[in-house]
């Protein structure tokens, strides 16, 4: 048996870095500048504790792009390194003790006393740079250094003749990445990832207007200045404490992130947590438009101020992808796959507290200004539904603050609506029925009819809300929901008492038969004799619960019952025996008459139910102009 | 001066390669197997070149799983290595001349004569295992050697009693990673990722029923024996050459592809080409559904018969993501940014290949069998109108076969449509004006109205057809699209011949001041007043087509005029002067009497175009089963 180590030479690792290392080029910048802000930061602390005896100041990182000689610069007045630390951080630090590493870059959080991404970060130069310079200068009193590297593994170390303190970082952008010498292409990308860092970022300059003078004549023009042009806000509003914002600078902070976003949003919720893991944010409930699709990918993830990404699948619940905002977190794990993620104790963690408060600021909003969450109720109703169908703990929180409303605009909660209701709309067999509509507008007659029984009637008309009741069914005890349209209100919530029918068995048989033998040209109608009140429509068309639920189910997406989509509508037409007209079809002797009055009744009645459409609509309009004459 | 070597000493690599080298843990298994495939895939070469004087045979790979002992285990039966090779593939090759690796594994194509993957390919295995032991023997005749590595950089190396040719892998799976060891984690991964790759993969066995022998009795049951459970299929659909195959096995292998999928896909698209680049797969068309966001990510990307990814963006045009089917290429560079990815040059040249190949495909489906392609239309047309709107070139070649279908049915080419159309539908400033609807059912009247002219209409009812409609009138000239409902249809096409009133232009003012008093209390109507047919309709309601387009534009996403999705509808009520009803309504002498008859006529014409709902419908019905008594 044979011992012996695995040769991992280094020639020329360069092209694997850039093949393997990241799979975007463009994060190069996002390494550096944040190399940039780790040393300033690191400055910061070491002049606080009295480790270095020099002054802080005002420092800023600097980029600079020279599109004629290729180069991009990256200026920092940070902590700079000596040559020994040169040594040790850049030459030696890559690839040895990656785990050592690895454990620095975890650890790497604003106040951590290390240098903490030079190494793999910088190397991410090599990715657009086929030379790269360090010019650093150590706030020690050491001479500066300049440290150069082609990409090969050698490198030159030379004095330097740096008078500033920090390190400039000179890129020599290979043939293969000349679009990052666009002055463009660098604003967009420090915008991105760099927009909410902590030190301030200049690159370039702009002018800026000054207010002219008083002894200025008229046509003289305003006088101007070139002014840095800083690209980020250091300090965005999720770093600072809840009671040291106000409701517009949320506002504001909103229009920073979404600067082509002209609706404002409707609340916000700040998160901020140390324990069991770090994390900071703000959440915005936006307006939501019909398309959720569209809405997703809204929320920016970052690890201490640095832009990671804009998927937050995974970390965020999926019913709240559909806000918007900011979370920050160093306790996110990154480099790993969507799934493990999922699987990951920390994770879930986050995603439970993220939940949570989410549910507490939605309880608290309605709490504290009923009136006001309920005239938000139908921009945040999606959200608040989708989740409490998808996540129990947030189906029993919401328990308190999902709100019903009817279709005249009065707003339950689930208990509310519960002792308003259940006296009248409690059937015969002790089953509570809840009426709801789908739309006020088409819906209308039928709305009518169950509001002339004293019944409420919500409106429900989320596209998840079938799936949504399906769940109030099962999770509460003897309830069941009926859109109003299912069939005659009488019928819908089934009471001991029965209204008396003007017409005979026999009599009704016989109508039915009148009716039926018209109909035949019309597949899909079950005729349905019931005697409600004169006072009713003649006919009327509805359309069962059960089977409307699940198509409209399988619709918007699972559930239902497989391959029901696909079925026909099914409807019934209800004649109201007790209405004059239909005495009428019964006691007219000529069958074209009587033809005539059925199917213009069967007209209105389909006109009602929203079926009368295209040449059928068009005849019994010119029919109805004729009538008109 | 100081020159000097960056110090990239491996302690402990495999951290690193833990963390960065994939972001998906799940991937070993794609390298390892593609590592047996690569060993047997040699072997085969070199014993059809009659360089290996041994028996080929039949060989599969072998996948075991050993949840007790946490152990996988990858069994070939390829090429096996000797002790050499060992030191020279395993423990020298992975970061050594990196560049020289790449181009290796870069160029490992079927047939190509290295063991290409060994190497980066199988330290993957560390990332899911704390151990691995490669037990294996050369197709020489030399002594298998088994080698072992417990993560760190020292190896053991020991000769082992193997006697059968071939590499076996041994993964000693670590704590975090035991959801590897499932069975149907890797029955998922085996057919997520190797469905396909040309060697056998037998995972476990399964139990295959044999015939009854003809002297069974009725009770006996039928024999049953053990087979190797085979997962993936070596020979697939696309390897093939498209003159082997029938209809029937292309739908086949839609099934293979898409177990889930019910529906069968309307045609399909064989792509073959060997320069400039390298690419084979399938394509095909299904029944697209409404939601466009459910269709995208079904086309799977593959390199010899690996699969990659079903993100396919950037490499494939965007309106072909609808699509589904496989693509594999070995010259698609993998490990880039989506952006880097839509500027590479073989990139655009395989995403133009493709749009020029279905373009094609499309053209001698019209051409063979136009009325099966006029029957699928209907499904396909979304993809084709999409693609006519983004791609210029689609653009031109769709000129052949895009279809105009009319509401009767009829399909005309633009070529068809213009010769067909020109003479009559021609307006007095020589403007082809082309009229179209966007449901025949709610347009019925204004379609009739139109057709009564002899005018054509066409039927164009896809979300994206504004956008389209805008695109053709400006590339083409002197044409115009109106929806039928735009205007009366004598203002869509304007003759030079104008029908004569009926009334003088006094009378008209009078009666044009007598509606526009009862239609104060409906704002947004403009009363127009027109000498029609008297056989026309009294009243009727239009959209003039250019707000309603701007508006159905920004409702479909982008295009349009800023804004103005939120603008109000506006309608025109048109007073057909030369109807019997108008003069009636000129002629009454009672206010009350003049107001219902014009408050009736309003109601059908806002029936007639969809805009009398809720209270206002139900009241209109109740008035009219008044009227029917």
């Amino acid at each position: 048996m044979a011992t012996g180590k695995i040769n991992v030479s280094v020639e020329n690792i360069f092209p694997l870095i850039k093949k393997f290392l990241y799979s975007d080029h463009e994060i190069f910048l996002r390494e550096l500048v944040s190399n940039a802000t780790d040393a300033t930061l690191k400055l910061k602390h070491l002049t606080s504790i009295g480790e270095a005896k020099v002054e802080y100041g005002n420092p800023k990182i600097e980029i600079k792009v020279d599109k004629e000689a290729k180069k991009i610069h990256i200026i920092d007045q940070g902590i700079g390194m000596t040559a020994d630390e040169v040594e040790k951080y850049i030459n030696q630090v890559a690839f040895s003790g990656a785990e050592e590493f690895l454990d620095k870059y975890k650890d790497t959080g604003k106040d951590a006393g290390i240098i903490g991404h030079f190494g793999l970060g910088f190397y991410s130069a090599f990715m657009v740079a086929d030379k790269v310079d360090i010019i650093t200068k150590s706030f020690k009193d050491e001479p500066a250094v300049h440290w150069s590297c082609d990409g090969s593994p050698e490198f030159e170390l030379k004095e330097s003749d740096k008078t500033e303190r920090g390190t400039e970082i000179v890129l020599h952008i290979a043939d293969d990445s000349t679009e990052f010498l666009e002055d463009a292409r660098i604003t967009a990308l420090l915008s991105k990832y760099n927009k909410f860092m902590p030190i301030p970022i200049k690159f370039g300059t702009k002018t800026e207007t000054l207010p002219k003078p008083k002894d200025a004549k008229e046509d003289d023009p305003a006088p101007t200045r070139e002014v840095d042009n800083i690209i980020n806000n250091p300090d965005p509003a999720w770093t600072k404490k809840p009671a040291d914002l106000k409701e517009e600078d949320y506002k504001n902070f909103y229009r920073e992130l979404y600067p082509m976003q002209f609706e404002e949003p409707l609340f916000n919720i700040h998160l901020n947590v140390d324990y069991p893991f770090n994390l900071t944010g703000i959440l915005y409930f936006p307006k939501l438009t019909n398309d959720m699709n569209i809405q997703k990918d809204k929320i920016q993830l970052y690890q201490n101020q640095v832009f990671v990404t804009d998927n937050v699948e995974g970390i965020v619940p999926e019913f709240l992808t559909m806000l918007r905002g900011v979370i920050d977190s160093p306790d996110i794990p990154l480099n790993v796959s969507r799934s493990y993620l999922q699987a990951d104790g920390a994770v879930k963690k986050i995603s439970s507290y993220i939940t949570k408060k989410v549910a507490d600021k939605l309880n608290s909003l309605f709490k504290n200004s009923r009136g006001d969450f309920e005239q938000k109720w139908n921009d945040i109703k999606v959200v608040i539904e989708y989740g409490m169908l998808s996540e129990d703990k947030f189906f029993e929180k919401a328990e308190k603050f999902a709100l019903y409303p009817t279709v005249d605009g009065t707003y339950f909660t689930y208990g509310e609506l519960e002792a308003k209701i259940k006296d009248t709309q409690t059937d015969k067999d002790d089953k509570m029925v809840i009426l709801y509509a789908s739309d006020k507008e088409s819906q209308h007659s039928y709305i009518e009819a169950a509001k002339a029984k004293g019944y409420e009637v919500l409106l429900l008309d989320s596209p998840i809300v079938p799936h949504l009741l399906q769940k109030l069914e099962t999770s509460k005890e003897k309830i069941s929901f009926a859109r109003v349209d299912a069939d005659h209100v009488d019928n819908l919530i089934k009471k001991e008492d029965t209204t008396i029918s003007k017409l005979s068995d026999e009599e009704k048989e016989k109508v039915k038969e009148q009716i039926e033998a018209v109909l035949e040209a019309h597949n899909g109608f079950t005729v349905q004799m019931e005697a409600m009140d004169s006072s009713a429509q003649p006919f009327m068309i509805t359309e069962p619960e059960f089977m409307r639920r699940m198509k409209d189910m399988q619709q918007t997406g699972g559930g239902g019952m497989f391959g029901m989509g696909n079925m026909p509508d099914m409807f019934n037409l209800i004649v109201n025996t007790n209405h004059e007209l239909v005495s009428e079809i019964l006691n007219t002797k000529t069958a074209k008459k009587r033809e005539r009055l059925i199917n213009q009744s069967l007209d209105l009645a389909r006109l009602s139910k929203g079926l009368l459409k295209g040449e059928e609509l068009t005849k019994f309009i010119s029919r109805s102009y004729d009538m008109i004459k």
